[in-house]
């Protein structure tokens, strides 16, 4: 996958509801500087409060790409898209996708886009052929946020961490792994998408040779306790040979993620076992501080959610939705 | 991929020496009974002690698949072949290959596989689609190899530890995860060439249900102390959701296997390690035996290296080759 450029149309065509717009909303929310616009067709219940604009406007007020950053049942180009995203082309702007089915199945997508020139890039789906790992240390500094199950936070705290480290002067750039992050950063690699023996692979050429004082924050995938996908977690343990860890948590989920007999990880066990997993690679990895999504719990349950586990565990712990992650960020500085 | 059928011609092609040959060697080694004979070109320094068979005898005999199972320059089809493998076809026989290139990118075998009806496999490849991992615990009991590092021997202790079980008239089957296995198995998944979503779910796949009483006795890949393939291997300790481990080691080892600054694991840590990972999905999983390949050690030295070992972790501590696995299934039954 080459980057994306931006700035970019955000295409929310006919989304039954805002969940389904839901990647679209992240990236609205980190890089509201890249979208300038929102395309809604007629029965779309989803809005991002950005401008509407029609493919026409939005070519003329210098979109570089349309994102297609919508749910759609199965994952499919809707035909009632079509006209729009053929137009969005013919007008010289570029396709990125988050579905699963690829731009390129879609006939006359792929004609238009051979017509105009024009790249369709889907996200999920990697192109570019990555090498085994070869586990060298590399200059720079790598931040990785693990967790004790899959969507905890991950990357919001990545992107919040990186955010705090440039408000601050220092160099960082946030590296995505997932579909909504590499919208957000322009570029990535979807890690769960890669052949197995990869993972790590990818991992490094995502995290590349870097100035000394310079911070790849890491957005991370899954977890090493979920049955399906630790193996992805793993490799992007070793991948980006972590100096710091970033333990995420959603403490209200009785269960893990789509497994309902398997209950959630202590946060000392989680802890200890990522430290044990990074240290193959980078030996002084350690943990700097606990990110809890607390959204579930009121303003006082929360803080005692936060301060009961910062006693426990004695890292800086912070909700970064609800304070911000500077007391994270400063334990690398 | 589909199940390879069998007997098969083994198919050695202009190998330049014995090593290009050595997956066609052990699927000889397993399964003399599936192989009628080996075809052999001018120029062939590799021999398995197989009976030299033309194309025309070999189909003549009966053989169902020819397999290339010879290692080649960029692992591609080598042309020199191409008039062989297009007869093979003609006559009937179905190809399948372990090469990294696919049988179907040589137009000429492809077009020869579509006017025959014939199946060309290439085993490096999975083609089935698989769903991710559920992690439910299923009937029937499961055996993995762990290994200190890639190739130590995992593939040859699991075979022989279905053989053993075999021979007691015990229930078992030997479950392929890597090329060579898979043409000694008939079927299988290359586990390390899923996407990496899916390791865990092809591994649930491939090690289904079962009588309680049967054992699958599944190929281990990689080593969790592997900075490039640990995700492989942590994949498939929660796929498979073994009860039984089987510790793999080559004790004249200098490094990890293409990874010069890497030591090899102590044996303590990586049973520890793999115990903790596999105890995930199968909390009852336990090591029951240590399988050594000690073919760079004199007798002597051999048998102190195996005394060493056994005294140290309280394990049955064998070298397959030289002593059979006969100690390590007692702890099965």
């Amino acid at each position: 996958m080459a980057a994306i450029e931006h700035p970019y149309l955000m295409f929310l065509g006919d989304a039954p509801d805002q969940l389904a717009a839901k990647t679209a909303q992240g990236v609205a929310h980190w890089r509201p500087e890249w979208c300038l616009g929102q395309f809604r067709m007629d029965g779309c219940k989803a809005d991002l409060g950005l401008d509407d604009m029609t493919i026409e406007q939005a070519a003329k007020a210098g979109c570089r790409t349309v994102i297609v950053g919508v749910a759609n049942r199965g994952g499919v180009i809707s035909e009632a898209w079509t006209d729009a995203l053929e137009l969005a082309m013919d007008l010289g702007m570029d396709l990125a996708s988050g579905l699963h089915k690829k731009l390129g199945d879609v006939e006359r997508l792929r004609t238009a886009a051979e017509r105009n020139g024009r790249q369709m890039l889907d996200v999920r789906h990697p192109t570019r052929d990555f090498a085994v790992a070869d586990g060298q240390k590399r200059p720079g500094k790598r931040l990785l946020t693990v967790g004790t199950d899959c969507s905890v936070g991950k990357m919001y705290a990545s992107l919040a961490i990186e955010a705090e480290l440039r408000t601050r002067g220092l160099k960082a750039d946030f590296r995505a792994t997932g579909q909504t992050g590499i919208f957000i950063a322009g570029d990535g690699v979807s890690v769960d998408a890669v052949i197995a023996d990869f993972i790590s692979g990818a991992t490094e050429w995502l995290t590349p040779a870097n100035d000394d004082d310079h911070w790849d924050v890491v957005e991370g995938q899954g977890s090493l306790f979920h049955a399906s996908f630790a193996g992805v977690s793993t490799g992007l343990l070793h991948g980006s040979q972590p100096d710091a860890l970033v333990l995420c948590h959603e403490p209200t989920r009785g269960h893990m993620r789509g497994l309902p007999t398997y209950p959630l990880p202590d946060l000392e066990s989680c802890l200890q076992q990522n430290e044990l997993v990074a240290q193959l690679t980078n030996p002084n990895a350690r943990t700097i501080g606990v990110a809890v999504n607390t959204s579930a719990l009121d303003r006082d349950a929360a803080k005692a959610c936060l301060q009961e586990i910062e006693q426990r565990l004695g890292l800086p712990t912070v909700d970064p939705v609800r304070d911000g992650v500077a007391r994270i960020v400063d334990q690398l500085t």
